[in-house]
């Protein structure tokens, strides 16, 4: 990722700091793995229906960059610019305070297949545009995006976008659209936090 | 902070799991002040009006609390419930991604003259009543909340609903209700992540 990041930099002459978080990283994870708790086993992410194995432990990798990033933030009086796209925020592919938890999403209403356009719009390095998406916390290819949704990018947004507008669906195969209408569902309150309200 | 949560635990028969994080707090911060920035100045919260020296390093305590709750519960499945009231919402007294991060809030809708009341018909005890809030980051009192808003719950609470119900504000100081009107529209947006939009 490192690699990847600083090629992009690179081509768009961008300062960059490298913060190396390893070092805090693994006693953090030894210190919570050693919290004397009996795990209980679950299918699915939290507030999503996708299939994964239990997220605790990537979520701790997330959520100490979000640390990072904002503790540098508060010292510098920067904001936090989020990653997340449409397609993201829509399926709930985030870790809740984790990389979801910005202070702006400058590509939050463009889809994944629109981000994919802007970036060949925007001469974004082709090794990095054809990269496939991962979620990048297992240190190989079993976090990829597509693989965990049961569906391609290309597919979601098309459906998407088919729903939202109100289109003929009958183009599309029956199992895809159910699968969207699922995924969509499953994160619709993903990032809500509802407080009991006094009765009037 | 430990010593009223177990008095409170064994008033209520409540089950407690004790972690100390004290152990990775200290190298955590000591790599995050190792990372090369210069600090830039300034004299309030990011997103409120309340005067403070730079929130960076309590922050580190109150996101670190957060991993960990998130942890436990993704392992067991729980739910996060969030302590924050109203008044705490209101001025935007809470950690972005810290302890303003949870699932759900339970007494996010009662201000907090409400909570010191609903707390004496439950019977919480008077020594946790009566004890002054503070953010408790700083191990004194230098972060009292009333302090740092520098006016006192009960007087932001009468004049906060007043405003909302349009009532007559002139048996006010003048000085409170606009401190008041300050400190709401300062932390107005705090928790909200503005996504830019593609124009129609």
């Amino acid at each position: 990722d490192v690699e990847y990041a600083e090629l992009l930099a690179d081509k768009f002459d961008i300062e960059t700091l490298k913060v190396n978080m390893k070092e805090i990283n693994e006693p953090l994870e030894n210190r919570l793995k050693n919290i004397d708790i009996e795990e209980t086993e679950r299918s699915h992410w939290p507030q999503t229906k996708i299939p994964t194995p239990n997220p605790a432990e990537q979520n701790i990798q997330t959520r100490l960059r979000m640390m990072t990033l904002y503790y540098i933030a508060e010292k510098k009086n920067y904001v936090v610019m989020g990653t997340s796209n449409k397609s993201e925020i829509l399926t709930g592919y985030y870790t809740l305070y984790g990389d979801g938890a910005t202070d702006m999403r400058p590509i939050g209403d463009l889809n994944k297949t629109q981000v994919w356009e802007l970036a060949e719009v925007l001469g974004v390095p082709e090794k990095i545009i054809n990269r496939p998406p991962t979620g990048g916390c297992r240190g190989d290819e079993s976090d990829r995006d597509e693989k965990e949704f049961g569906i391609s990018y290309e597919d979601f947004d098309q459906i998407y976008e088919s729903i939202n507008n109100n289109d003929d669906l009958s183009k599309f195969e029956e199992g895809d659209v159910k699968r969207v209408k699922e995924l969509i569902d499953a994160a619709r309150d993903k990032s809500d936090i509802p407080t009991f309200k006094i009765a009037e």
